[in-house]
Parts: C-alpha cells; sequence; structure tokens
C-alpha cells in the first residue's frame, strides 16, 4: 500500500485542513526513545511529545511489557456495575499519588470526557445537596478543556468554538493573566488585577454558579500562558469562599509535565475535582480520570430511588489495558526518579532558552517544567503581533519539522514539550534545531516584508 | 490488595449508584471466550457482551498478538497533522467494508465523541457551503446517544438527561416506533404514523435542521426497541428530499452485531454520516469512528484561511494500538464466516427465545441479530408496566448473575447481547439461565403481592 496516497483517500486527520496536509503528507511508521520514524526513513525529535502526552518515550520496553501482561488475563470487561483489578490498582496508586481531597477516581478515555464528567458533577452536586439555583459556570478566558460541546462551552477560544455557539451554553468568563499581554506588563499587578475581577463577578453572581473550571499553572492551547505565583491559590481561596467547586483541568499539566504529579501542588492547592488523561498512560492509549473529594462522592451516595446517581459511562470507561499501562507508567517514574529529571533539568532548559531571545521575533519565552511556549512577535518592543494569516509560528514548524523536529504551533506561539525522559543533551539538541526553524522563518519574513 | 474492599473505597463506576455497588461489589479477574471470571473464582456467561462490545470473545489469541505485533512498532503518535499506518490501513479497510458514500474516517475514542463529530461536522457542512439557517437538529424520542452534553443533547431519555436540562441545546423530537406500546400494536401503522409525523415537523422546519440523528434498526438504551421494515428508508427518503443530513448511530448496532457490518444496509441506506465504536475492536480497545461521505468532506477541503477546518481532535485521536486491534478484528470477521454465524443463528435464537412468553411477565421479546430485549410487563394483556421502583428487571439481572451469566437491564428490559462467537448450544444455555432468573424474580413479585 502506498500509505502517503491512501491516507489522503481516506483519512480526515483532527486539527487538519486536509488540504494543508496533502501538500505535504506524513505518515509515521515507528517510534524509538525520543524519536519517531516515518515511513520515508526520516527520523524526528518528537518535541512535543505526541501533543503533549509521551513521558517515558516510544517503544518502552516495560510498557509494552505491562499491556503483553494484561492481555494474558483480559484486555477489556465493562464496570458498569462492577470492577476490574488494573481500574482498582490504579485508583489505589491515584488516590496515594494525590493530595487528601481528590479520593475517588471515575475513569473516562479523552480529556474531553475526563472534563464533561466534572462538569456533570459540579452541576449535579448542588441538586443532590438540595440547592438549585447554582447552574452556571464560571471559566477562565482563552481557557481550553476539549472539543466536545460541553468542553467547548467551558472553552474560550474562538477559532475553535465560535461557530458552534449556538449549541452551547453560555458561562461568565473571567480575565486570564497574561502576564506578557496585560498592560501592566507586571506579574504581581496582572495577579492582583485578575483575582479582583474574578471575585467581582463571584460576589454578585456566586449564587447561581455551581463551578469554576481551570487550567493549573499554564493555560495550553491559548498559547502557554503560565499564570503569575499566587494566582491558583487566590483562585482556590476564592473557589472556597464563594462556596463554588473548583475544577482543575490538568490534562495538560498533570503526570510530570511540571515536575510534580500535580501542577496543583506547586501551589499546594487541591481541587474540589480534578480532570486528567493526557501522560497518564505515559502516552500509549486513551485514558483519563476525574477525581473528586468523599464529600462530593457522598453527595451521589444513597438509594438508587433517591436518583441521585451519576448517570455517566462510555463503552471502555475502565478498560483494563488502559488502566494497567497507566499504573506501570506511574510506576517507573518512581522507579527512575522521573519527576526529579523534570525538576532538574528544567533550569537547565530556562538558560538553554535564553539564547531564542536572541532572535528579534522571539517576544516572549514561557516556561514551567518541561512545557515552553516561544511567543513570535512583529516587533518585539511594542509585543505586536503578526498579521494572522502569515502563520509564521506553523511556517516555523514546518521548517524545523525538515530539520528533523516535530513540534505545533498554537497561534503564534511555538509549543515545546519534550517527552519526561529527554537529558540535557537531547534538550540542547532540541532547542538548537528550534532555534535554526525561528531564524529561517524570521528571513522568511524579512524577505517578504 | 482486597480487590473488593478497596474498589469500595477509591471507585467511581459508571451508571452506578454505589450504594447498591456496595451491597454486592464484584471485581472481574479475567476472561476466556465467552466467559468473564472474579475474584472469587466465580464464572459468567458474558451474555450482553461487557455492554454490547466483545465480538470474538475474550482473550482471543490472534487480537493479543495484533497489539503484541503493533507495540513492537509503537504504541501511539499525534494524527495532529500527520498519520499512522494502522489509521491508514483501518481506513482503507472500514472505507471497503462500507458502501460508497461512507468514503473518509474520522477517529475518535468513544461513540459520545464520535457523535459530538457527527454533530458538529452536520453543523459546520451548511455553513461551509453558504447557507446559514441550518442549525438545529431533529431527533428520535428516546434516543440514546452517548453522555457528553452534545451526545445528551440529542438524546432523550428522562433519567439520564433531564436535570442536565439547562446545559443542553434544544432539538425538534420525532416519535420513535415503537409498535409494542403504539396504540396501533401493528408495525406498518406504526410505521405510517410515525413517518408521517416525522414529515409534519420537515415540511415546516427543514430550513432550520442540519441533520437527523437516529439508532438504525434498533433503538439500544431506550430498551432494545427495533423499528419497523421499512421506516428506516423512509427517513432515508425524507433526509433527502428535505436536504438533512442523515446521522446514523451505529454505535451499538454497528460491526456485525445485526449480521451485516451495518444495520443501514438491510435497509440498502446509506447515510450521510455514520458514527461507530464499541464492536470496531472487538471489545479490546476504546476507538470510534464519524465517517463521511467525500461530498461533506470536501465541504471543509479549501486553503487553510477560508477557516472551513473542522477543528476537532482528541489526544490519542487514531491511536495506533486501538487501529491494530480493529483491523485485526474486522480481519477475524472474514477468516471465520463470524458475520454468517450470526446470521445463521438468529433463527435458531429466535426460536430458543419464544419459550420465554411461557412465562407470564414477558411481555415482549425483541430480536435484530444477536441483540434482544426482553420487556416484563405487570399485566400482559394489557401490557402494563410493573411500578419503576421495584426495578424488576434489575432484580432479574442480580438473579441471573448468581446462576452464572452477566447483563444488564434497561427499564423493564433485559438485554441478552451474546459475543459474536456464540455458538447454538452457548445460545441455548443463556437463554436457560435467563429463563430461570425471569421465572425468579416472577415468583418473587407473586409472593409481594
Ligand atoms: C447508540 C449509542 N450511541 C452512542 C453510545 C455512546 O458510546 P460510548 O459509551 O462509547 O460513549 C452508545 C453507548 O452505549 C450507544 O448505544
Ligand atoms: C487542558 C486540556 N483539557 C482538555 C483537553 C482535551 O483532551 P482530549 O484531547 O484528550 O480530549 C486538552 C487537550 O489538549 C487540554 O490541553
Amino acid at each position: 500500500m502506498d500509505y502517503k496516497k491512501r491516507s489522503q483517500e481516506v483519512l480526515w486527520l483532527p486539527f487538519t485542513q486536509m488540504k494543508v496536509y496533502d501538500e505535504e503528507p506524513m505518515v509515521i511508521e515507528s517510534g524509538q526513545g525520543l524519536k519517531l520514524r516515518d515511513t520515508d526513513g526520516n527520523e524526528y525529535f518528537d518535541a512535543n511529545s505526541s501533543v503533549w502526552l509521551n513521558a517515558l518515550g516510544h517503544h518502552n520496553n516495560e510498557l509494552n511489557q505491562a499491556i503483553i501482561d494484561q492481555l494474558d488475563q483480559i484486555a477489556h470487561s465493562s464496570t458498569l456495575g462492577m470492577a476490574n483489578i488494573p481500574a482498582i490498582k490504579l485508583a489505589d496508586k491515584l488516590v496515594q499519588l494525590t493530595p487528601t481531597g481528590l479520593d475517588r477516581v471515575f475513569y473516562s478515555d479523552s480529556g474531553a470526557t475526563a472534563m464533561e464528567i466534572a462538569m456533570k458533577i459540579a452541576f449535579q452536586y448542588w441538586l443532590n445537596t438540595g440547592i438549585t439555583t447554582k447552574k452556571r459556570f464560571i471559566t477562565m478566558q482563552n481557557g481550553y478543556h476539549g472539543d466536545t460541546i460541553g468542553a467547548m462551552s467551558v472553552g474560550d477560544i474562538d477559532i475553535y468554538h465560535k461557530i458552534y455557539e449556538p449549541l452551547l451554553f453560555q458561562n461568565f468568563v473571567a480575565p486570564y493573566p497574561n502576564v506578557y499581554h496585560h498592560e501592566s506588563h507586571d506579574a504581581k499587578k496582572t495577579k492582583q488585577d485578575c483575582l479582583e475581577k474574578l471575585e467581582n463577578i463571584l460576589r454578585v453572581h456566586h449564587d447561581e454558579i455551581c463551578g469554576l473550571t481551570i487550567e493549573p499553572l499554564m493555560q495550553g492551547a491559548a498559547g502557554m500562558i503560565d499564570m503569575p505565583i499566587g494566582f491558583l491559590s487566590g483562585v482556590r481561596e476564592l473557589c472556597s469562599k464563594y462556596n463554588i467547586l473548583m475544577i482543575a483541568d490538568e490534562v495538560a499539566v498533570g503526570f510530570g509535565r511540571t515536575g510534580k504529579i500535580l501542577a496543583c501542588t506547586h501551589e499546594n492547592v487541591v481541587p474540589d475535582i480534578l480532570a486528567a488523561g493526557k501522560m497518564l498512560t505515559g502516552g500509549y492509549l486513551p485514558l483519563a480520570i476525574t477525581m473528586v473529594s468523599e464529600t462530593i462522592y457522598q453527595a451521589f451516595y444513597d438509594d438508587y430511588d433517591e436518583m441521585k446517581t451519576l448517570f455517566h459511562g462510555h463503552s471502555y470507561t475502565g478498560n483494563q489495558l488502559g488502566c494497567a499501562v497507566a499504573l506501570k507508567n506511574l510506576e517507573l517514574y518512581e522507579k527512575y526518579n522521573i519527576l526529579d529529571n523534570v525538576t532538574e533539568n528544567t533550569l537547565f532548559m530556562r538558560n538553554e532558552l535564553q539564547q531564542l531571545y536572541d532572535l528579534k521575533i522571539v517576544g516572549d519565552i514561557r516556561q514551567v517544567g518541561y512545557m515552553v511556549g516561544i511567543e513570535l512577535v512583529k516587533n518585539k518592543k511594542e509585543r505586536q503581533a503578526y498579521d494572522a494569516n502569515l502563520r509564521v509560528a506553523w511556517r516555523a514548524t514546518l521548517i524545523m519539522r525538515k530539520l528533523g523536529l516535530l513540534t505545533r504551533p498554537l497561534g503564534d506561539t511555538i509549543a515545546f514539550l519534550p517527552p519526561l525522559i529527554s537529558t540535557k543533551e537531547e534538550i540542547r539538541q532540541m532547542i538548537a534545531i528550534i532555534k535554526e526553524g525561528i531564524y529561517h522563518v524570521m528571513e522568511e519574513m524579512n524577505h517578504e516584508e
């Protein structure tokens, strides 16, 4: 089979304008460690961890073996009304690894569904406890929580969500503390300003609001926008003060990306509801979780007739293969001190990234652990963006691809999220390619002016 | 680890009142063929195929090997802007196995997301082609399409969806041809009546309607309600006549459940958009598909700037392991003539099921292929239901569990959907247990009266 040709004939790829794909189709064949290999025999650094989810590298023997061992028992049985061993073992591990207050695990298959479940729990929680006014959500400006209707509803990225507006429910939206583009350009002032505006909404509307959704420490899809220190804990305080369930969406930041199991832990924050997925299985299989406090769980626990049950489930909820590989992934984090590796190399990465500022179109570099956004600008001094149609970051990533590195742009920002096992030397090599890619696109832009 | 105890401490199971689970917890340990084995060493017939998805039995060596082989290449890489070999091979197979008009494959992880994608495509299709009025959906009474906000919105099962109403978008709802409970009790009249009512809505509102959602041949979650012959093709005609995209949700009925790859094929119907999942991977891994015609695909195909792209994706879209096992599953259907087995045994099953009518609480038995609903009633003559709080079907399934057979009730209906490899002898054994279970619950009801 001519894979490239057939891919152009039968596939419709996610988040992809297929006309653009058709210009330079690409088919991945295999992987090893940090590297992906395509059907032409080219090798690439997987510098965005296959969209933020690979942790321990591709073709990891120990993860492979975990799946093979589980296959020997069973691949899947339903968890509607019954449990299975890997689902229990993984939940046990998750409850141990996360702070008290995250006591129960509800499984699903994607980050979007983990968020849908989180929202349904927050919504139903108040009804189950007899409070009937709290039916709306408050969300963060430019937030992203996935692409199903519910997840899009609490999202706020116009290019993805706007046209579906007639199908989406409406929310309160609080400003997000984007320091680089805040009028103050100052972390503390930006934080103060945004917390105040959030409180202004909550003061008036808290009786209507069931839950708040937030991406802790770093908004991903918005363009890797980190929040000022203290903002997350400030939000936690306001949620408690105004009796609103805090839903932390750690789909992108969770399971080691920031150097800790949960990003919330950096600020000693315990959300009421947690959604996570992606790196949970090390980048192997679709599996996501929604975790809640025992208090929330108990609000749904009653005689059947009381109709407090959460009627939600998916065909493969609690899939044994996914749970087995996730459990092994978390065990390997401990065996190989993966989080220490991330924490230790974070500073090295920060220093290496500084050299990108030499390039006059690099406006801002934002980093939390192994999660980096490099924002390209037309005018550094004015922090002025390029015309969106120029797709400058996208062109930069195309060049990087030719240089042997894969990543994806987010608007004018280049995402750099290497697998957690990346060493200093590999980080150095990847950043060198990224620099070269940005340099080339800068030259192109100069020519076109 | 005491698995049962730990499951009670850390899990929140889907579609499960955990107080009820706590009374009789159960943990599946392994599976072989049609049988599941729990941690107490009990064995059970998996008589609902782990909620309608197991096709070729548990612990199938050839499916296991397909996963092991794929692990040797790569478990997962992103399909955002690039493809991979198993995703292409599977899409190629799917396009071959399905009728012309289902030409492209968009992957996701669950039936609910496959439907969300189908809806977003139907909605955006008209906008992309310059028609801005068609923004609403028409759905079937008592339909079920999954539990995310969008999927619930086009669903119509009060017990699951009602409380979330403030979050759901509103639709037109057409009556579903439930012959047993239709005033006529006659298949042809029921069909006629429902098609007329559907046309009445479409005649007035077709300009506002982008798509129609329907479960072909048999509504699943509603209680295994089959439609009269000719209804589906009638709906297809009306959709064409009134320029509405027909979205067939074959998540439950697709991939062999009815004896054909697609249920639509029984009536030579080609939907504009198809959603499927569940049995696609033989019950091994979460994978779902949304297929569309080339015409629809082309409406999204343009220069990037034209903003016609479908911005939808999930972390694990096009997962290699899932695609590899799905491809093998479909190959094994051919190798072992699985669909012929279903078709051949369907009549045998129908005859065996007749004996259940001896029990005075068995009101109606509905069957399409290996998909059966047995509706229990208080009064057969009046077709009168039991008080819902008695949960008569649920109690029957609890008894069956003690007799070595697992299935799930849907309201007052017992679902019987054995794996596709079930032989005549196994079908006979399973129906015998089902009969015994219903008999016992009937005795219980008599006592309580
Ligand atoms: C007809 C139909 N559509 C959609 C779904 C939802 O699929 P999933 O549970 O995989 O999200 C189901 C699940 O039973 C179904 O029966
Ligand atoms: C913060 C966040 N939430 C939710 C999602 C959606 O997850 P999925 O793509 O697995 O549905 C993503 C995906 O990138 C994400 O970054």
